[in-house]
């Protein structure tokens, strides 16, 4: 960090390009400097700088609709609370259309309020390649999560018309609606829909957990986003979707890094795990003669845990209750969540099985094998009598690998920006532990992720943050990996060029 | 259990001594055949049988008011939730009272609605000896708890005037207010005010955590139970304190046995246990990155288990709530109860000062000593952030000692019952786990208890159930020990005779 206190990676004069939002040039306004990006040296790529300063202005000043709770003093320092088809989301959806059609992109609106904002290439009978993210967020979320890789891919556009590169093939901006699942109870939804994976009529149907019970539908209808164009890959293809986020982890912090190259998303699988013992009297029941579930659910939780480790996965109980609920009753049901992640499949199975039978055998207090270690959970103190353990799998989500060349888009663009010598060191391949629309992307055109430092990993919470420095950094990531692709796409398919 | 079967404890021929309710001879309406308690030969003793019948048909009776919830197609085989000072509680009071004055008792009823039915004897300027218990239930409760042990002092009366047996002393029963705190929320109400443990305005102004939300203090006037004899012991004193009760825990079954005698009731300390870790998300954080409130929580739990397994005590916890509860997220806070029971204060003070100083090692990821054993929680899984603890004290009730001359009474009269040889494995020395109105009742006059075993040490539920003849040999432990008392008080203190 000293490196970078010393040397800015985003020059100060990077920020005098463009000296007020009120000046800036008009791709369309302005004679072309026929500046292809195939035609581009590594050193005119270099030189398409994003603005910090004005892509941090764009964001907060998107942040006026659906201000959420403040947590300090200063002018930003508020968290968002900008609910999928609220009024907030309505007016940041009308400024993002009005903004995108001043920058010259023809914009459409698909059956599910998607936002496609488009920007023409030289031949622009081909699909687009996209820039994208969310504006929705938790209704006690922060100003980061989803709306910086929507206003990192504004600012891309900007980059774009003021050095009037011409891309051999139309860029785009797309904001997908719901990608939280706060208000309507569905993540990353319309970009599923988009993908086929969900069918429009369960996420018409679904109906706001938040304010009132409005469905999905009625309130495209009544903010005015119930488009024309049926929200498909096939109507609205794509040729590539990248995603700017923050990491949402603390790992780049702790690094001390600047990007994450994003490889894929973690495959998850969740449960309901059921544990039956007998409610008894805490006083009159020797520990012996006790079914204790909770004692045999704390046991459990300690040995997804270890499994976990063993396997290099992640375990997690986020929800546990109880009953009946009486600081003297000895708790004879308990249901507790389980969230296993691994990088793979075969790993979250592994631990799935692991624990299946492993939970059964500690239910019946007997010792469980964990890769040739033995626990016998009992030990040191009272066996008592068996609890029954049912299962429910709640959720499966497969793991995803993004695309090698749009990974490959982002590193090159990455090691343009910090220098062959420092992009080992800033730079790191990351797993998403979060699901993101390009889960759903992924699986209708090559797509990948970049993933910038937060605040002590912190999200979903008002004081969610990342520094103006490093959002900058990861918007310049961005743009350097999309007109790399665009790049890219012309190499690898020459008919196609104009 | 097969010699049981055999020879029935009680002969068939007790249940003849009264054909039928309405025919029993009244004690006053008889010539005295002058057979004092200090006379009586040990046959003399053997001869006063309880009848089972008539316990049990008058306690089924009694149970028609407030009867709960069903469980079965037998006629009895329904629950009760007669809460205290409920219109259910007003009927069986009434009745209890009714059926005392009826057996020619004087009834007293304090100003908590206590109600004292006194059974003159020889001598009536000194205090009573009492056998008594509570007629009020838990609101999902049984036939049993509580209401067996005023419904054995009624039939113990009975067997006194059906022998016309002049006791030295007089001998009442009780019938306590509110000892469930079930519904005014403080467990053994009404007996902590006459032992001056409890202020009866803080009593008065309980209110009503079902139903609705009046006082106590009104719901004793709206149901005329509100007496004018102070609630406290010395204005209505008390030689001695008897109470028969389901055991409430599964030992007396489990070794076949039929009696306990109560020689104590176990100390026992209530906390709550707050344990302070970060939220974060589930898929973003890896294991080493976390304060997993409920990973801690889940491995002090387990240690409390160790603990109290070490010292034996009991430990157990029947409360946990956690925030924010989302399977996504680790929860960051969780609140738990900790119960802690032991024989001795000393105990249950051994097993807090170690669970004190081990949960903050715990949360701090540190390894543990327990007696010369070394428990590493994070063994074979991965040391996370650490998580801070802190404790509140919510209820602390030391260990009682019942009186060594009511508890010789008891074993005396259980050994008249089941003779010398067989009285060895029939009965045995307890100590209560749970509290009961003879825990303040030993403050201020000897005190002990009896029980009587219940099915899979059931309570505080509808199916909470006790045989008719464990409930006959209970009632007749009990007559035979109050009787025993009498004789004893009068040995004892011999200028107190007539």
């Amino acid at each position: 960090m000293a490196q970078l206190a010393r040397r800015p990676l985003l020059s100060s004069s990077t920020r005098c390009i463009v000296p007020s939002l009120t000046s800036r040039r008009s791709f369309h306004a302005s004679p072309r400097w026929n500046l292809r990006t195939t035609e581009m040296s590594e050193k005119d790529l270099g030189d398409l700088k994003v603005s910090q300063k004005r892509l941090m202005e764009e964001l907060q000043h998107s942040c006026k609709w659906g201000t959420g709770k403040r947590y300090g003093d200063g002018p930003n320092e508020t968290g968002m609370s900008r609910l999928s088809l609220s009024d907030g989301d309505n007016y940041v959806r009308d400024w993002f259309v009005d903004t995108m059609r001043s920058l010259n992109c023809t914009t459409t609106i698909d059956a599910m309020g998607n936002i496609f904002a488009v920007r023409p290439g030289l031949r622009n009978d081909v699909p687009p390649t996209f820039a994208g993210s969310h504006l929705d967020t938790q209704p006690s979320g922060g100003r980061y999560d989803g709306i910086l890789g929507v206003l990192a891919g504004m600012e891309m556009i900007r980059v774009l018309n003021d050095n009037w590169v011409e891309t051999e093939f139309p860029v785009g901006v797309v904001n997908w609606t719901n990608e939280e699942g706060a208000r309507f109870p569905l993540s990353m939804c319309a970009s599923g829909v988009w993908a086929g994976a969900t069918p429009i009529e369960e996420a018409y149907n679904l109906h706001s957990v938040i304010h009132d019970n409005a469905t999905m539908k009625a309130e495209l209808e009544r903010i005015g986003y119930l488009g024309e164009t049926p929200c498909s890959y096939e109507a609205m293809p794509m040729a590539a979707h990248f995603e700017l986020h923050i990491e949402q982890g603390p790992i780049l912090e702790a690094e001390k890094r600047k990007v994450g190259a994003v490889v894929g998303v973690q495959a998850y699988k969740w449960f309901t795990v059921q544990v039956t013992g007998r409610d008894a009297h805490t006083g009159t029941t020797p520990l012996e003669n006790r079914a204790d579930a909770l004692l045999a659910s704390a046991r459990m939780m300690q040995h997804a845990h270890r499994a976990a480790t063993k396997y290099g996965a992640r375990a997690s109980t986020g929800i546990l209750t109880l009953e009946p609920g009486s600081t003297n009753t000895i708790p004879g049901s308990v249901r507790f969540s389980l969230d296993v992640r691994a990088p793979s499949d075969e790993i979250v199975a592994q631990v799935e099985e692991h624990c299946r039978e492993a939970f059964t055998k500690i239910g019946a207090h007997e010792g469980v094998q964990l890769e040739g270690k033995a626990y016998d959970y009992t030990e040191g103190g009272t066996k008592g009598l068996p609890c029954g353990v049912e299962w429910t799998v709640d959720s499966v989500s497969p793991a995803v690998n993004f695309h090698p060349d749009c990974i490959t888009c982002v590193k090159e663009s990455a090691a343009g920006l910090f220098g062959a010598s420092e992009v080992g060191t800033l730079t790191k391949d990351m797993v998403s532990g979060a699901g993101h629309d390009s889960v759903h992307a992924s699986k209708r055109c090559p797509t990948s992720m970049i993933f910038v430092p937060c605040r002590n990993g912190v999200s979903h919470n008002p004081e969610e943050y990342a520094t103006d420095e490093d959002c900058a950094i990861g918007a310049q990531v961005l743009t350097g990996a999309v007109v790399r692709y665009d790049r890219l796409r012309a190499k690898k398919e020459p008919n196609l060029r104009v």
